[in-house]
């Protein structure tokens, strides 16, 4: 059987890049199904040895930045995800109460027991990594190159496209601070960002994007997570719904080559109002149009919460990203992650 | 309230190093209870800014390693773990054929929709990192620095060393090819990994460890993972019990100042024939004395199942050594991890 | 092994009734831990085939009302316990596309598939009955008959007087209508019910108690369950505070010999406004002194979220109760339960 | 809204009635699907006030037996269901320690806790009544009356014919002893019931059987369910292949005028060997051809896994049956139940 852990490796085997050293970026363009039939990967097979050793080249300091945010059972999340529970599974007292494993337990002068948890879960929490089989579209329910739900489907999560096969991702990373752009705290809800807003903010911060980036958007509202993001008062769900428009993710991919876009709310792009909601929806043709656009057309990856909240303090706008999603077969999304940016 | 994200980054401050670059590492000795009452983080303390500059030099050509097996409902683990499943939650026929969000689903010309799973899982389970509270001591059972049950159990996991306080690890990594140098594709079941073999199969490869490595024991049980370790066959089941022993862990933290050890099996210990447990068990006073050791004593963190079959292949030895565990309150160990081997 | 099966049986080897037919109540003292070391069924030891063949002769006609809600996702539920999901496991598309027991769906010319759901609850949830382990007091943390957490606690659930300890209930049963004495649809937020309300409304309906009943008061909550007690108006959790206070519980249990004691609200007993409840706990040393009274002190059973609705509609008050709880292990009450009042 | 609650009660308007008290049944045809467009019920429409009324008498002593098995984590079941996990939630201590609620549990000086646990199941495990919609059959994938995936799937379990639908049974149980009648502890591995061994077996014990009665074929497996059915001598495994064939449910249902089936079994019916299963399947369209009959075509219920051993020790062949499934919607069978048989 073909080794899967070689997946990653392989990339590095892509060849006849174009002036930008990207393989399949078209300034224009941007990717969208060119991978290949089988392809389940997208625009992250522009990763190759030399992009990686140019983005650890951004790491002269050392510091690392921990973009995770800490996941409990109280956690905001989209309320359409099932809740979570982390609970003590086996626990010191309970192993020597139960007695189940009467050996091991009693005949160990030291008292030896352990802790482990029993999770319930969804996979599309805290931090996270959408999955391009995340999100489908048309009648057929297909999502990335062309996958099929009455082929791919299953009742164990995608079996195409699913969080393991997102390759351990070593980029140049961008924070686009629109919250400090605005000399706001965190963007108003429903704010939309245009593509005007992106370069202004670009320009203010004197930063340029390059083809193959991992380009993260800064709203501010993780400034509200907290320890573990119960918003009790309501401020993440307030600001969370400000977020990149269609036409800024478009810019962003087909301008400027960005290989992920992220950002620091659940859902990377902008939210209308109720009121809005229907005619936007007319418009364009999906709830979550971005979505639609990255993950099915383009083959990019969105990250979602991701806290930039230290890097924007620290006005570092370039470094390298790095994220190595868990590796859980079926999985929509690689969840619960740490990302770390380092410089 | 103080902010958990900026863990990570006060690390820098530590000041005062001695020659080898380790500030509170004692050769002969290790470290132990020695970053303060309240400490949660152990032996990683010692990662420094200049540290993890070092250890990111030794990525020059940007290879990647995938040292993460992939997890399904089917895969290897110890059975005294409660088994896991990952279960499609939202699929789009179901979003659709379920009707409980008409206007999200049915307002949308693109009849776009998306794929959710949730899970149900052990925390300690594919390859992970254990935390510095998964094992226990004494009739208080109290794992690193004296975190008592008493006071820091409770329902839903650990309260104290849980997975979201391991910091991001970025540190020379070095294999120590156990099965290369024996020339068996892996060490026969219950093989007990000693110092001797241990600078044995060093000195054979060529490589010198030294104070803050990641230090990694191949086996060669990963062989037989697979695409997701069904162990249909048993061989995993039936390497496992290869490890290191008591000895072993001593002399690579108190000789060699290892400040992470981990291998490519479930435990990294040996594990002894069931005809020779109860004398083991009564000789080290418990049935896992290395975790006993490195976990409670030491305040060393343990890896699992990383896969090192690419990197004995490719005969590389001493890497930069990547990974970040799931950020998940309460949880005794990170999971379903996929750390990375630059080079 | 001696078989678990006969536990009910052997009920009726009990001897030497009291005038009023019971085998170990007193009036003015009601029970206690009067059954013996080991027992772990209370007061529903006082059943005997005499006392069934009795019940089941106030069923003459037949007629069954069913008094068990619906359980789902949304169902109101006390917030401290876990959420519940309810989630396609198998579904026939899914064993086609998944192709995991090929032999199985292949080769079957009619394309005979399956339904099956994986479930995450809780076991406090719906129509119940809490079991003796479910309360517990005292520094030592004990339950009915003084079962202890340190000996019989566990991880898999209590070891003592679980749910599959709860014999199948075959009784007498009264419907006390309090709401209807009060003429009102449901008793207001926060009412006590005092041993004068419930002697007044007896008193109008013309029933009489007898040693041994199973006792169900009526406040009218459920008549806002709905299908399946989403509660989107709030108003079950409004009326959902009203209950008998220790006074009503204490007189039922002690002169006139209830054998178990429930209501259509999620926890029988009345709670305290927030501004009273210091006093209250003060006052009563519990949060939930009721509770402490009848399941802890009495070993009398709890019956919770019992739907009384269409007996008090029909005026039917007294029929013959039958409920016998699901049969898992370490469950803390008989959960998602469907009595039956057959008249 | 039209409440839920009174399903059950309003199958006493069902009339005019066939001389042998049946509404709908045929001799030589059985039921089918006769009971409207709209029907999730199936067979189970025959219980009146009446039938209900007569099954009653046959409880003349009051004695019970519980045909419930118990069931936990390591119950026997068929392998493709999940597993299931049975896990202390809250706990008297952990609820102290983790001080998440500190009003409740500090402010009372009785130091009042509680249990709960969370449980992770199947919705088709231990002692249960198979839906209507458990299974499938043609390229539509439709159940009983035509319910079609298409329109009635969804994410959350079946939304025709599921648990909450099987109305609580009262009506006359018979248990026919099989193994009794070949003088054997249990049927063999792969033993196929057929109509004459049930005829004989019936003439032994001196039973008649009525249009619906539920019929309880006794193959003697759970003389090895021990106390909760860990099966480590495959005991059950080896046991619960036998059952009734095609022949004998048609005789059963066509002939008799069962209105459900039951036995001792995980599945009721006839397994063949593994060597001869294709041929199996190839003949009767289907791997299990009596779920397909009964279920599917004839809307009658399927009782698995009743505990018919003490019924067959005393030779109670005839008696009260009762069964109230668990009222959880979605599920696809009533599942740890506690059915029992009154005399």
């Amino acid at each position: 059987m073909k080794s899967l852990f070689a997946i990653a490796l392989v990339l590095c085997s892509v060849t006849a890049f174009s002036a930008d050293g990207m393989a399949k970026w078209q300034k224009g363009k941007g990717w969208g199904w060119v991978w290949g039939k089988q392809d389940e990967v997208g625009s992250l097979n522009e990763m190759t040895d030399v992009s990686r050793a140019a983005a650890l080249r951004l790491a002269t300091q050392g510091k690392v930045y921990d973009l995770g945010v800490i996941y409990d059972r109280t956690s905001y999340k989209w309320p359409g995800h099932n809740p979570g529970e982390i609970i003590s599974f086996r626990t010191p007292e309970g192993v020597k109460r139960q007695q189940d494993l009467p050996a091991l337990v009693n005949e160990n002068p030291s008292r030896t027991a352990w802790h482990s948890c029993a999770l319930f879960m969804n996979d599309n929490v805290a931090t996270q990594i959408d999955g391009l089989g995340h999100a489908t579209e048309g009648e057929d329910d297909h999502w990335y190159n062309g996958f099929r739900e009455r082929e791919w489907g299953g009742n164990w999560g995608v079996r195409k496209c699913d969080a393991t096969t997102i390759p351990p991702i070593v980029a140049r990373g961008i924070v686009i601070d629109v919250a400090g752009w605005k000399s706001v705290d965190a963007l108003p809800s429903n704010y939309a960002i245009t593509p005007e807003d992106v370069e202004a903010a670009l320009k203010k911060q004197n930063t340029q994007l390059r083809p193959g980036d991992i380009v993260l958007i800064r709203t501010g509202t993780l400034r509200h997570w907290g320890e573990s993001g119960d918003d009790e008062k309501g401020l993440i769900k307030q600001h969370d719904s400000a977020g990149i428009n269609l036409e800024a993710a478009r810019w962003l991919v087909e301008q400027q080559g960005a290989m992920m876009i992220g950002s620091d709310t659940s859902g990377l792009e902008y939210v209308p109002k109720d009121a809005e909601a229907s005619e936007y929806r007319r418009k364009y043709k999906s709830f979550m149009p971005v979505h639609n656009y990255l993950l099915i057309e383009q083959g990019v990856h969105i990250g979602e919460f991701h806290n930039l909240e230290q890097l924007a303090r620290d006005r570092v706008y370039e470094f390298c990203y790095m994220a190595a999603t868990a590796k859980i077969k079926g999985t929509a999304s690689g969840f619960a992650l740490r990302p770390i940016a380092l410089k």
